[in-house]
């Protein structure tokens, strides 16, 4: 969708697509959400931050890398954290934020200011819901962390809410802004890959490391504000909260990073939609033998019986006839892969070999690297912004992602990812987990659209 | 397993295994079939073919090849073929062999024949468990090409058959012999990759070309003895009658050429078996556009409705906690790739990067080729015989299969692959049928070995 306004109904028109105003309630435009202009006149988005652990200090100095963003306030519980925080917006802006640090549920202040825009949550789990809702009943867009919820009734609430208060949600799934899967969307949509029959992509990163404190140690406590490790409320420099769900769920419990990018190839809840899914997961192996390798066999993790297997595998069907694979594997030895393949009618893209082969162009039987068509299929984002992106995070994605969420505040419009995508993405993880514990039985989506999904406009190639 | 008898029983001892001629009732020593003996003394096998269409003729080739071979008799109900195949076996042996052309039913004589330790099979699907459980009941061991059956009740027939008759019945899964696979399978009964949690693999391999003649049509008859480009009772040139499968089957139709080399390494029937399955195809699109593309859209084909989807997705679940994702993509335009992926607890080998990780040897998160481990795990076969090997058919792996096959005649062993996986990977096609209609509900596995793979031996690392 082309974001300038003045153009809007001439562009909606001529993609003979209806409005995205009209299909996400009174969300997008003229929502009276105040803009702050800078001193040089230049229209700024008002962001409030919750959680700057790792991720969320990631973030944020990729916000304060954009230019027309201001942070009036931060609100973690960790006093480290929030002091780092407080130092790089004072050190890029010369004003402090304001900060909320008193306990859990100080962010409840921060949402309440009259002076942001959006906010944007970088927190474990199973605070993501609570605080998107929180800040869309203060009159806030909400820029999420994956997964957005962890249960059916949480996508719902998401969804009631962001209807209901015209607020936007929009979960920060970076895969969506990586070069090759921009490219990949914008062969897609030049045709080129033909009509999509089978897209797969998985979480394949060997996470264990990542899981135990130096003494193999996790918080048993759900929810846990304090790390054994001392990592705080914005996941502290580890993720070592995430391993109480490895303990307890079985499922793929990380599916947005894979299933974001193919599902906006797919038009899912814009043209098709996710209709079932079977789920299937190994036994598991792999945080038992970390620990045993080097703990020895006596530490309690060692023997802890752990819920999640070593990988998920789950097929997704979607109503028009299409299927997605989504694979998670976190806790394996292997190299880092998205392995994101995407097979039309037309011709296939591989992530792990970095080619396309398109019929009708490619040799007979050859993969071609995607650089060849680099220069015909670029996104027009990666175009412009390509050189200052790839300093940030994740390869430059972070930094595209960011830049279209801030400027959608900007120009009040909405970014490409909205409530249901949130909703339909991280709902695959209590989806799959009622699969796999039914032996794989088939699990029916919600359409939390509400039939929406058959009329909403696919995401376009977003001009810059 | 060492195939040489004198030192059998020591060497059984040694892998504390159980002899494999109690794992397969009778049939695997002194089943008193005769050996002859070639002019200059040395033990031949004596096989007869049924098939000599392209499958056959390669088959053909490389038997002859072997040296150690005579094939008395031949049968196939096309002149052409049977002639070519005739002419062959008398260019190198002075000899014409008996020839049966009288009709799709003359195999039987073929195989009353007295001087026939086995016969090799290579024709239509529908024939292969017809002509195998024949063959057995002569009294003859059995070759068939894959896949064996193409229903439950055809893979007990076959079991039933082998265990009464004292026959072998191998399902010729080339790519068991693969020299990428077969040194995957030593790696891991060297504990490379640990113990293993999730396998993958497809039959990814456009073949629309393959599924019409010049004018696009195929036989709409199944089983059909003569297809409409004059291909016979051994396939032809082309696998058109194969056709008729797509046009009324929907699942994973061609299961047995990833799940072999997978099934090996898990030790499927031998320590583990598949516990159930689930499967979910997407639309079917791939021919009919085609057709479209070549002949027009007025064309019949242009618009029939095929059932098989274009891409079949499969998960299947193992007793011992394993998983095994199977692809079926044989009609989109794409490179052709088996994708074999085998992830343990240690480590992971990915045929399409042609690379392994192996923890504690690869450098953190990097992917090291194959080629690096050949000099210690290059499988002892294709040690001893890849050089010859390598100008048969599939890169040698037909020579390393054949030379089994009849090293296993000649010994008076039974080659590796046996009527359980015969029964076990093929009836993966009628199981995955039955879970597409039902929205990708699980099937159950039957145990073929009513309990034995609790105690069968695995697959060795046969030494050449």
């Amino acid at each position: 969708m082309d974001s300038n306004k003045t153009n809007r109904r001439e562009v909606i028109k001529a993609l003979g697509a209806v409005p995205i105003a009209a299909s996400i309630g009174t969300a997008l435009l003229g929502t009276g959400v105040a803009r702050a202009a800078d001193s040089s006149g230049t229209a700024t988005a008002r962001i409030g931050l919750i959680g700057v652990g790792n991720r969320g200090t990631s973030l944020l100095k990729t916000l304060l890398a954009l230019g027309n963003v201001t942070i009036p306030a931060v609100a973690d519980i960790d006093a480290e954290h929030i002091a780092r925080a407080a130092a790089l917006i004072k050190e890029r802006h010369g004003t402090a934020p304001a900060l909320y640090q008193d306990g859990p549920e100080d962010f409840r202040r921060l949402v309440a200011r009259t002076d942001l825009d959006a906010v944007i949550l970088a927190c474990p789990w199973d605070w993501h819901t609570p605080m998107a809702v929180a800040a869309m009943k203060a009159g806030k867009h909400v820029g999420v962390e994956v997964p957005a919820a962890q249960t059916v009734e949480e996508c719902w609430e998401l969804v009631r809410t962001s209807e209901s208060t015209g607020m936007w949600c929009m979960m920060m799934e970076n895969v969506c802004y990586f070069r090759e899967t921009m490219q990949v969307l914008n062969m897609v949509r030049h045709g080129q890959l033909g009509e999509l029959l089978n897209c797969a992509g998985g979480y394949q990163h060997d996470c264990r490391a990542m899981s135990f404190d130096k003494a193999g140690n996790f918080p048993v406590t759900r929810g846990s504000e304090k790390e054994p490790s001392g990592g705080g409320f914005g996941g502290g420099n580890t993720q070592l909260w995430s391993t109480w769900y490895a303990w307890k769920r079985d499922g793929n419990l990380y599916p947005t990073h894979p299933v974001g990018p193919l599902a906006q190839c797919l038009n899912i809840d814009r043209g098709d939609r996710f209709d079932y899914l079977v789920s299937v997961s190994t036994k598991a192996r792999g945080l038992n033998k970390w620990i045993t390798d080097h703990f020895g066999a006596d530490h309690v993790n060692s023997k802890r019986r752990f819920a999640l297997g070593d990988v998920n595998t789950t097929i997704i069907k979607t109503v028009n006839g299409a299927t997605v694979t989504l694979v998670l594997d976190d806790q394996s030895p292997r190299p880092y892969d998205l392995g994101i393949r995407v097979q039309g009618t037309q011709g296939i893209y591989e992530m792990a070999r970095d080619s396309v082969y398109i019929e009708g162009r490619s040799p007979s039987d050859k993969w071609e690297s995607m650089e060849k068509y680099r220069e015909e299929y670029e996104h027009p984002l990666w175009r412009k912004l390509g050189s200052q992106a790839s300093n940030g995070g994740h390869g430059g994605a972070d930094y595209i992602m960011l830049y279209r969420f801030v400027d959608s505040l900007i120009k009040r419009t909405a970014p490409e990812q909205d409530v249901y995508d949130a909703a339909t993405w991280s709902v695959i993880t209590p989806l799959t987990e009622k699969s796999v514990a039914g032996h794989g039985a088939p699990v029916e989506f919600p359409d939390f659209t509400r039939g929406k999904w058959k009329s909403r406009t696919p995401v376009q190639i977003i001009g810059a």
